[in-house]
């Protein structure tokens, strides 16, 4: 089989005037961005606002593994077949970051002949989304530095600053560095972090934004810094909310590109699924559900992470009822749950996937906690055997929930009709019942309860002073009724990573809180982590090349 | 009288498609970024590269003053002019930073009625070229720690580290920091500095580069550091040039944009004036010879340093000949040479206008000494009075040089006809002899003197131990035979700032010297060179700000 980035380079486009035309759209409702890709605009959106929402159907998956489950895949996979069985799907995903491709990960927009192209610019800089972000970030950073170098009217405290600058690059020496040194002219000393563009709040903001007004209010609401009396000092305090905005206001729109067969997808925002949300923004979810009849998404990490954030943060935040939900799982990683070490993931081995399947079965049960109908799709490999598949078929059948083998990676559309037929089989015949899990009324610590204890079910939850702390003042500051985002490993359904399967008698410790004000959140943190990744040993970086024509090569 | 952005934001801007075809140019040749900016590739380049080149005409100006000069509005105009006198005209210009629009600079992309559009988009992110030169800087640097932190094979040296990370950004506080802090997993502690991306080599590169096999071969040949046995570390032993070069590809392509009047204008690359060479790519200009009869380019700062660096390393290296040079000057900028105090300079003073005039006079005899006819330009001010114009008017009569007034900022191309009459007499009539002002083959020192002596008027020069040092390594490693690129106050023709007019009787000292091997240039220090600037008390950016339908307000 021909490597990812060759199907996408075999690829003949549409021009994204006839992707769009299929959504209704007509060439003057588009900002191009050369043939392929084009922005969609607030002009845009006041032409459809109006039109009745399709249905929204979420894709998510089982806890991670190095298996792989191939999430994005199969959401591009079902907008492919959908397509094929002539309904009118538009896909709505993240945009991916810059930073990871030059690391281990490649390119991050589908696989095999389920993808989104033009590959190559998704995955570099595709409309410039990220970079807008990184400015953004970064000038509220230099105006805050430069307010403590002319006189730090407003009495910043330089050992409690809360925002940090952001690259979208893997780089780790900048993980942890001083600034400011070298003399009088050259600022005022101070510890500072860079992380990845996508860990930034202001990425979270833009994702959850219903427009610019409102993009520009979250941004002010940033909270960047305590002062040395411990008031909060926000971004519209260092009058940085403007221009932050200013340097938003084309990232700010949906981008439209195509699958590889050319259904059309919205691929917008991308925020880290850990200390942010993990979902494209509601602006290209929106936009999907009035230019599609179904509208197609996913959300980031597992479903304990990525579907509890979906639901209960954005869905919420954006008033958007969800009908559908589509669980991934493979046959390998199952088997990983139930023990199977990586390189002995090939052998067949209907034990070990009984033993893992219970990982399956807890998010199908969280899924139905939010009232809402599940779909498992087996994203199937190679090495999946009849016996293995059988006994999945067989184990949803008892928990009553429909199954479906989608073989999009290895034949695009084509491969997941089946799953595609039994998401609208749901669609036609269940009920949505969407609430979300907790309350925007109950204390902090109660939200964080009901999602430990709820969805990741845990028996108990362990608040370390600094977060109870926390916690309190947040309450104090009047952001109590702000919903909790969960910065938890993707690995485990409990807050340790080795715990595969479905974990019990285990206990979340909360090490730490954090007040996102902009993007309307409280991040309570659970163990370290990663908001700027490393590269490795032999980075990817060094296979990429440019051929003289342009043609990218060693991108995967 | 509207402000720029007003004026600007009240034009009514042709597609871009139609500014093409003035150009010869069809739809086909353009990958739109939008309705009013497109990119020109390859492709397009393939298709005009055989066609006769245009005559080329540089526009540079005096020293710089607090006055302003106002060389890209004349620059600007004379293109607007050139159209309305029926000449098909193609304008080739830097694109703007985003770091200065948010400290005191505001815009910059001409002024008044001589301005290039859409002013916003230029301003902010425009195509992205500044992003994809950051992020190309960055991985280098990235690549570079990761090495030190994986085990360091070819020994660098971590206090020889060369090569800088870089931000658009005007942020002080990272000039001087340390990095790789925080334990093992979190990189190798050593002295870091940020400066904006402007001041990269990558930027230079870029600029300089024929064509992306071209550019990825000078990426590759940045030297970014020594081992501890002294020997130079090269980005291509690194790996990161194809990378590098993958990230640049569509950057690499020149930008297409039009004037209030709708003129051609490609705008693409901005390298600093001090630490680079300070003009458009290489392969603007080229394209705008191809595409018009006349293109009209500027070079950066004075003519002592953009039109020098202009004449005797781009045009050198990229086998261009110019037919003629405008030198712009103001009667403002010309009575505050002769001394008068920026607050006084609305008087009428010809006495003072009399003194100061001989700054013009030095650059009109060094273009001379480059073979080169000029043409002086005058740019109105309000203020200027008849008899102060009469006296320039007399000056450059008994000089035997060519002059007009150029009243473009008020009053668009029709405010740039006398001067555009003038260019085309010039053209018509005047021989160009273009030489350089000294030979490649001389030795790294014979150079600078031939720079200090001839041009700068200098008697002697002076360089300092650490950079005849450094100046003898580069020749020992093979570099000896490359151009010499002078980093020195904009404001003097001396390395002294407060000297204005006409300096005699000193000393250029030449404090440290560095390889732009990538570039292609030796860097010769005269002074310390801010390569990262720093955010006013009050920053633009307190004002910059947008409305809900996207429109930018406060930049100026």
């Amino acid at each position: 089989m021909l490597t990812d980035i060759e199907i996408a380079q075999n690829c003949k486009m549409q021009p994204i005037t006839e992707v769009a035309a299929k959504a209704g759209l007509s060439a003057d409702d588009l900002e191009l961005y050369g043939k392929y890709k084009a922005k969609l605009g607030r002009e845009t959106w006041e032409k459809i606002q109006d039109k009745p929402d399709g249905k929204l159907v979420l894709v998510t998956a089982i806890n991670p593994t190095p298996a792989g489950e191939g999430k994005t895949t199969t959401t591009v996979g079902l907008g492919q077949a959908m397509a094929q069985l002539g309904q009118n799907a538009v896909i709505a995903l993240r945009e991916p970051s810059l930073g990871p491709v030059f690391g281990i990960k490649g390119g991050a927009a589908g696989g095999g002949y389920a993808q989104v192209v033009p590959m190559e610019d998704i995955n570099l800089h595709f409309t410039g989304d990220m970079h807008a972000i990184t400015a953004a970030n970064n000038l509220l950073c230099a105006m805050l530095d430069n307010h403590l170098q002319q006189g730090n009217t407003l009495g910043i405290d330089s050992r409690r600053v809360l925002f940090s600058r952001v690259l979208d690059m893997n780089d780790r020496a900048l993980r942890n560095i001083t600034i400011g040194l070298g003399g009088k002219v050259n600022g005022v000393p101070r510890e500072d972090h860079f992380m990845i563009t996508v860990a930034s709040e202001v990425m979270a903001i833009l994702c959850l934004a219903n427009d610019l007004a409102d993009l520009k209010k979250r941004l002010g609401n940033i909270l960047v810094a305590y002062t040395y009396a411990g008031e909060p000092v926000y971004a519209r305090d260092l009058k940085a909310d403007g221009a932050m905005a200013a340097l938003l206001k084309d990232a700010i729109k949906p981008n439209l590109v195509q699958t590889l067969e050319g259904t059309p997808c919205l691929m917008h925002g991308g925020p880290f699924a850990n200390i942010a949300h993990g979902c494209n923004s509601v602006q290209a979810t929106k936009m999907a559900l009035k230019l599609g009849d179904i509208a197609i998404t996913e959300a980031g990490f597992g479903a304990d992470l990525g579907a509890e954030k979906f639901l209960d943060i954005k869905c919420r935040a954006a008033g958007l009822t969800p009908s559908c939900v589509v669980l991934v799982a493979t046959v390998r990683a199952l088997k990983y749950n139930g023990g199977v070490a990586k390189p002995d993931l090939n052998q067949p081995n209907v034990d070990a996937l009984a033993k893992g399947i219970v990982n399956l079965d807890a998010h199908i049960e969280n899924i139905r906690k939010f009232g809402l109908p599940v779909v498992v799709a087996i994203n199937a490999f190679p090495t999946d055997t009849a016996e293995e598949m059988a006994f999945i078929e067989q184990h949803c059948q008892e928990m009553g929930v429909r199954v479906a083998l989608s073989e999009v990676f290895a034949k695009g559309g084509e491969g997941g009709k089946a799953l595609a037929q039994q998401v609208l089989d749901v669609l036609a015949e269940d009920q949505s019942d969407y609430h979300p899990i907790y309350e925007l009324d109950q204390p902090l610590t109660d939200k964080i309860r009901a999602i430990a204890t709820t969805i990741y079910g845990a028996k108990d939850v362990n608040i370390l002073p600094a977060a109870a702390k926390e916690l309190a003042n947040i309450e104090a500051m009047g952001y109590g009724s702000l919903p909790i985002c969960m910065a938890k490993t993707q690995y485990s359904l409990s807050d340790d990573a080795s715990l595969l399967g479905r974990p019990t008698d285990f206990t979340i410790t909360v090490r730490t809180a954090r007040l996102s004000a902009g993007a309307g959140f409280v991040v309570c943190e659970t163990g370290a982590i990663m908001t700027m990744p490393g590269l490795p040993k032999k980075p990817a970086a060094e296979n990429i090349d440019v051929e003289e024509d342009g043609k990218i090569i060693g991108l995967f």
